[in-house]
C-alpha cells in the first residue's frame, strides 16, 4: 500500500499557522512522524496562500527535505508552484494532481515529462466532477491513454477516482468503489489512489466510515491512498486488510507490526 | 444484514457448560442480549454433546423459545437432532447447514422441504473442502440448482464459500472474497453468509482481522454473517459498511445507530 501522508497540506489548521510563520521545525517533525508511521510519499501543499504559493511550497519542499529523504507529493494546480518545487526537489515526486481539464492537463503535462515526476489524475474534465460510475471510467481511460500516448510510464500513473461524500448521496460510496474495481480489472499496473476522508464528509464518526472505506476500497483494487498515517487504527485495519487480501507473504508484515504493538490497539 | 448470533454454541466454553447443567437462565440471557444487539438469527449449536445432541438441541430450542420470538439457526449435520428441534420451533428457522456431500445432502433435504425452512448451503462436496474459487464457486452453483431444482426458494439459501485461516494460506481470504463476488453477480436473489472468525484461526488480534474481513466481504456481496453480535465495534463497522455500500437511504439507520451511541467507540 502506497501511503500519502496528507499532514502538511495548508487547508489544516496547524500545517497551514506553521507555513506562515515559517516554523520549520513543525515542518520536521510531521514529515519525519508521518515516515515513521508508515507513509511513502509526505503531501506538501501550500495552496490556501494563494498569491504567495508558489514561494510557500518551495519553501516546504526545502524545508521537509532538511529533515526526511522520502518522496513529496506536491499538491497543486498551479504550475508555476510546481516548477519553483521541481526545481529544487531531491527524490522522484508525485504531481498531486492532473485532470482531463484542457487548460490544466495542458500546463501540468510537461512538467509530468520534463521532470519525471509520478502523477495524481483525477477523474474530472471540463463539464465538472462526473456524477455516475460509467462517466469516471471513461475519464479515468481516458487518462491513461492521453499520458501513456505522451510517454508517461502507467505505473507512474495514480487514477484518482474524486470520492464524494456519502452523506450528501447514498451511491457515491459504490460509484467510488465499482469505478476503482473497473480500472483495477483493465489497468493492472496503473496505481488508484484517492483522498479518503472525502466520504465521510458532514457525518459523525468520521473516522469508523473512513477506515470501513479504506477497506472496501483496497479490496476493489485501491493501492495507494492519501490519509492520515498517524491515526493508528486506520494503519492497523491497511496490514489486517494487506494480509486478507493476499498481499502479504505468509502475514509476515501483520505480524511483524503485531509485535510492535501496532495491530492491537486499546 | 442478516446477522447470525453465534454465541450459543456448544463449541464455546460458556455455552457447552450451561447446556450441560441445563442452565436456562443463561439461555435466556445469551438469546435476548444477542437479538438486542442486532441478531437476526440466533445460531443454536449443540454438537459437542455427540451422543445426547437430538436431545440437547431440542432443550435449546425450548428454553430459547421462551425468551425470544426470533428465528434460529439449527446448527447440526445431524438429521436427527434437526427433526427434533424442527417439531418444537415455532418461528421459521434456518438450518445450518447443508453441503454437497451426497449423504448429508439426501438427509437434509427433506427437512428443509418438509418444514419449509431456510438453509446454509456449504461448498464442499464428498472430494472434501475445495482449494481453489473456481471449486467453490463449481459447488455452489451445484447446491443453488440443486436445491432450487428440488423447490427450495433462492431467497431461502445461504451460500457460505467455506472461508479457510489466512494464516495458513495467504490466498485463503482472495479465494473466499473472489466466491462472495462471483456468486454475488450470477444470483442477486441468494444469500452469503459465512463464520467469519475461521479467516483469523491461529493469528494474533484476531478481532481486527474479523472486523476487516466483514468489511471486505460485504463490499464483495456478502448480506449475512455468523458472528458475535456482542462484539461492539464488530457491528459499527457493519453499519459504517452498510452506508458506504448504498444500503442505507440517507444514512438513516447509520445516524440513528451513532445516536445510539453504537458506532463512536472509545
Amino acid at each position: 500500500m502506497i501511503i500519502i501522508g496528507e499532514k502538511l497540506n495548508s487547508t489544516n489548521k496547524a500545517a497551514r499557522a506553521a507555513i506562515e510563520s515559517c516554523d520549520a521545525a513543525f515542518v520536521h517533525d510531521m514529515a519525519k512522524n508521518q515516515l515513521a508511521a508508515g507513509a511513502s510519499y509526505i503531501d506538501l501543499n501550500a495552496g490556501m496562500f494563494v498569491e504567495d504559493e508558489p514561494e510557500k511550497l518551495e519553501w516546504l519542499v526545502k524545508t521537509a527535505q532538511e529533515a526526511v529523504d522520502a518522496p513529496f507529493s506536491l499538491d497543486s494546480p498551479n504550475s508555476e508552484a510546481l516548477k519553483r518545487a521541481l526545481k529544487i526537489v531531491k527524490t522522484k515526486p508525485i504531481i498531486n494532481s492532473i485532470t482531463l481539464e484542457k487548460e490544466r492537463f495542458d500546463s501540468i503535462l510537461p512538467l509530468v515529462l520534463e521532470y519525471g515526476t509520478g502523477v495524481i489524475a483525477l477523474c474530472m474534465d471540463d463539464s465538472g466532477m462526473p456524477e455516475t460510475t460509467e462517466e469516471r471510467v471513461a475519464i479515468a481511460d481516458k487518462l491513461i491513454a492521453g499520458l501513456t500516448a505522451k510517454g508517461v510510464n502507467i505505473s507512474d500513473i495514480y487514477i484518482d477516482p474524486m470520492v464524494r461524500p456519502v452523506g450528501t448521496g447514498s451511491h457515491y460510496g459504490t460509484v467510488a468503489l465499482e469505478t476503482i474495481r473497473s480500472v483495477r480489472s483493465r489497468f493492472p499496473e496503473v496505481h488508484i489512489t484517492c483522498g479518503l476522508s472525502n466520504i465521510s464528509f458532514g457525518l459523525p464518526a468520521r473516522k469508523v466510515l473512513n477506515q470501513a472505506f479504506l477497506i472496501a476500497a483496497m479490496t476493489c483494487g485501491l493501492d495507494s491512498a492519501i490519509l492520515d498515517p498517524l491515526d493508528k487504527r486506520l494503519m492497523a485495519y491497511i496490514y489486517a486488510a494487506e494480509a486478507l487480501l493476499g498481499r502479504d507473504d505468509f502475514c509476515m508484515d501483520y505480524l511483524a507490526k503485531y509485535r510492535e504493538g501496532l495491530i492491537d490497539l486499546p
